[in-house]
Formats: structure tokens, sequence, C-alpha cells
């Protein structure tokens, strides 16, 4: 499905182009923005993809301005591609809370009402936005998708339930277990409805446990973020990990938080961690 | 003077610490908010400071979210300071242009009415901060400075008028000739009064050209900056360099613009520059 894709801004920078585009999205029913980074050509072959989803409250533009990941990326030869985190307009069912509504989709086909005719992220993410992506740049088949906090959710989530679309999946304080904690129970309840079977196709602890697909697994976690103990619990990944022998690091980072400052710090070590899965020959 | 640093934000980042204070100025008669960048432990002796003087519009935060420098300031064991661009509140003097009053003080000690009260920047920056620092942090009393845009002519100025003072100097796409562009023009006359004999001391090219310290210059300008013919012009500080002399070295960055995006593309060099000169024995 061709779309117009509106070149918003382009800036140079190590030696690529970091570019924001808007296009109207028929998974959304509205129009959406996203940012690329393109590096210089490093080889005669087409770049691969690494996707970043942003967290609660963000867009597009967090990632793009406070990760310092264009650095490695431009000496890694690969594209980051770092979709906004949900649909937005005046038009587009809202909520007070910064948790639920524009900025906090947390990545699923909602089915219930405000919800349903806008908030289709999942597949926009996993469907319309990569053709989209493929269609309009020169880019390999080849992709990794990572995260931060409900974005760490969404990579998670979007790799276990795709065998052999990612080579690897990393995440930054992601929301490992959503059907267990207050801002996964708040989303689903209203995106969703009641506790169904729904919830579990977009529970990353669930998914591992019932048949997700197996991919090296890369996550960080600052042992003095605020969310740690009631939004996060990375150890309940982790038990599933250990329980069925799944390629799961996970490094509790000392002193850090829940802050892009604490991206910046382990980017590189993602975006390394890709590579090395990506980049084979 | 001593003075109570209010810590208002800390965050861990590549195992150094980004701190933001509060403190009341007497310099300014206001209160002024810096941030600080402490690398880990590198060496028993204390690290030496660079400073950044932010351009127009910007605050503490800008160059402390979007440019990178806390990752190359750790490597090389450097005291990053990132002071705001001038006094705030609703009791402070302002305009409506964004180049004129809070945001834009041009880091000079305004002589007219109604900036005169707290618009000394040059006073703040050049003594009060430093001694503040010296006072609270465990830093050398070796330093760099470097800034961008407005920020960039401060550098510049005061390097230029502090011989002695700093090892090195360095600017992304300063404003090197405010007596001659739009920007410095509408400023000087503002804070300064008619032009004067006061201007001069604020313009760079001149105070290169009359006497100013001499220390290793770096300027990184690109060439998409849309203020660079009209507001830049890093061909008049090169000509004067020249003329002299002057170790200036310029580089004109092909496709890069004003942005942060251009800042954070060539940081690494700037630190290990003024690494070079402040990390010699």
């Amino acid at each position: 499905m061709a779309s117009t894709l509106e070149l918003l801004e382009e800036h140079r920078l190590f030696g690529g182009w970091q570019q924001r585009y808007r296009h109207l999205s028929t998974s959304m029913n509205c129009t959406m923005t996203f940012s690329i980074f393109l590096p210089g050509p490093k080889s005669s072959t087409p770049p691969p993809v690494v996707w970043f989803l942003a967290g609660l409250t963000c867009s597009d533009e967090n990632f793009s301005v406070k990760s310092g990941a264009q650095r490695v990326a431009a000496e890694l030869g690969l594209v980051l591609v770092m979709p906004d985190t949900g649909p937005r307009g005046e038009h587009v069912a809202n909520d007070d809370g910064y948790d639920l509504g524009q900025g906090a989709s947390f990545y699923l086909n909602a089915s219930e009402a405000p919800w349903a005719s806008h908030f289709r992220m999942y597949d926009y993410i996993n469907s319309e936005l990569p053709a989209l992506i493929a269609g309009n740049f020169n880019v390999s088949d080849r992709q990794a998708i990572m995260g931060h906090s409900m974005g760490g959710h969404g990579a998670l989530m979007f790799a276990l339930r795709n065998p052999g679309k990612f080579s690897s999946v990393s995440a930054f304080a992601p929301i490992v277990n959503p059907m267990a904690v207050p801002w996964g129970q708040k989303a689903f309840s209203a995106y969703l409805g009641g506790e169904t079977d729904a919830w579990r196709q977009y529970d990353s602890c669930w998914l591992m446990q019932n048949g997700g697909a197996v991919l090296p697994m890369l996550v960080d976690q600052g042992d003095s973020d605020q969310f740690l103990a009631d939004q996060l619990r990375p150890e309940q990944l982790e038990a599933t990990a250990h329980e069925l022998g799944y390629p799961l690091t996970l490094r509790i980072q000392p002193g850090y938080d829940h802050s892009y400052f604490f991206i910046a710090s382990f980017i590189e070590d993602h975006l390394r961690f890709h590579a090395q899965h990506l980049l084979v020959p």
C-alpha cells in the first residue's frame, strides 16, 4: 500500500542523516510521525534496520535527540527507525492520565470504545510501518528491535510474537509483565476490556512461557529506577527465562534511574549486541 | 563568598553523575541554575573543568541532554559545567524577541535600564560561578571553555579577555563579530547603549585584533547553517587570525546545520582537543 511521506525535518549528523516524516496511516486512521537515521554508506549492501520504541509520554523525538545512538549506528552502518508512541490529534481519544491515551498506546490493537478507532499500534508497528520503510528507503530485510519502558514492553512483545522476524531484541527498563502491574492493568482494562485471553498476547512473561519466539535478548535495568519494584519487575522475566533456558541476558546497572541518561549510557552496548546478530554474513 | 547550593536533580550516567543546582547569585541579584557532570574517578588528582556556554533560547539543559558530551568527558576525566544563559523569572526584564532578554544575555554586564539590575553574566560566568564550583566540588584549577552560537561568542570572548585563565577554547558556530551583525547590534544597543567602546570588549574579532589572549582555538561551523552568512561569519575571525598568525583552527563541516545534531557530531573532537591541553603533566 503506497503512502506519501512528507519530510518535516532533516539534519546531518555523524556523517549520516536524521529525518522526520509525517504520513497518513491506514492502520491508525490518522496521520503519524516517525524519525529515521540513515547512516552514511558503509558497504555496497543495504543496511539493516534497528527499531526503537519509546516509553510513556514520549514521541519519536526523545530517543532521536537524547540517546546518542546515531554515533554508534553510523559507525556500525545501521538504520534506526523511531516511531511515535501512538495516535495524536484533537480527534483522537485521550485521558487525563499520562499513562493512558495519547502517548500511552502500549503498542496494542484496542478493541474497546473510544480507543478502537485509532489505537491500532500493533498493526502499525508490526506491518504498516515496516512496509513503508522497506518501500521508501534502501534497507535490507534484516532487523532488530529495542525499546524503553512501555517501549521495552513493545520490543519484547513484538519479538516474542514474530518468530524469525528479528535477529535480536533488547530493552531498557521494560514493563515485562504488564498483566501484573498497575500501568499494564490500567491500560489493558481500558483498551482491551476486563481481563481476558486478549491480555496475554501483550504480556512478555506470558509469551515467553507459552512458546514465544526464541532469539538473543538483552535487558538493562537501573537499580535506582523509581518504577522498578511496582511496574517493571525484570526478575519475573528472568525467572521464566531461567526455567526455560531462554537466551536472556539481564544486567542490573547500579545507581542508574529510568531516564534517557541511563539509555545514553548503555545504548552503545545494545547496538553492538544487535550488530553482532544483524551483520553476520 | 559562600553560597548555598540546592540540588535539583541527580542522574547516574557513563559511570559519573549529572547534577543540577540552584543558588542565589550575588552578581545576578536572582537565583541561577546550572548543571554539572562529574566523571567517575580517573586518577588521584582533581579533574579539570570544561565550561560549555549555550546559545539563544537555551538553558543549562540543552547541552546536558542533547550533546552526548558526558560519554567523552567520563572517558577523559573532565568535569563539565553548563551554566544557564541568563537571569530568569517574573521580576527579570524581558523582551518579546527570542534574541533579547531572558535566554539571550550575550554574556555581558548590561549598563542600560531595564537590564542592568540582573543582566550581569560577564561577572557571573567569569568570577562568581568559578568560585562557587571551586568551593563546592573537587576540581583542579585547570580549565577550558567552549560554547555554541551566542555561547560560542561567550567562550571566545571570555578566553580572549582573560590571559592565562583557560588552556584552550573552542566553539560551535559562534557569533565572532557581534558588533557587525543583527543579533549583536540589537543586543549590544539594548544592553550597552548606542555603539561605544563598551561594545568592543564583547567582540571576539576586535579582541583578537587588539591584544587578546593567545591560546589554542578550535571552531567548527556547518556550511548548511541558516545563520552562517548573516549572523556568524567565521571568515572574519579567520582573516584576523591569519593576519596575526593566531592559533585558530576553523573547520567548515559540509552539510551540517545550527542544531545540537551538529554539536553532537563533533563534541568528541572538541573534548579531545581540550584534554590535550588540559591534561598535560
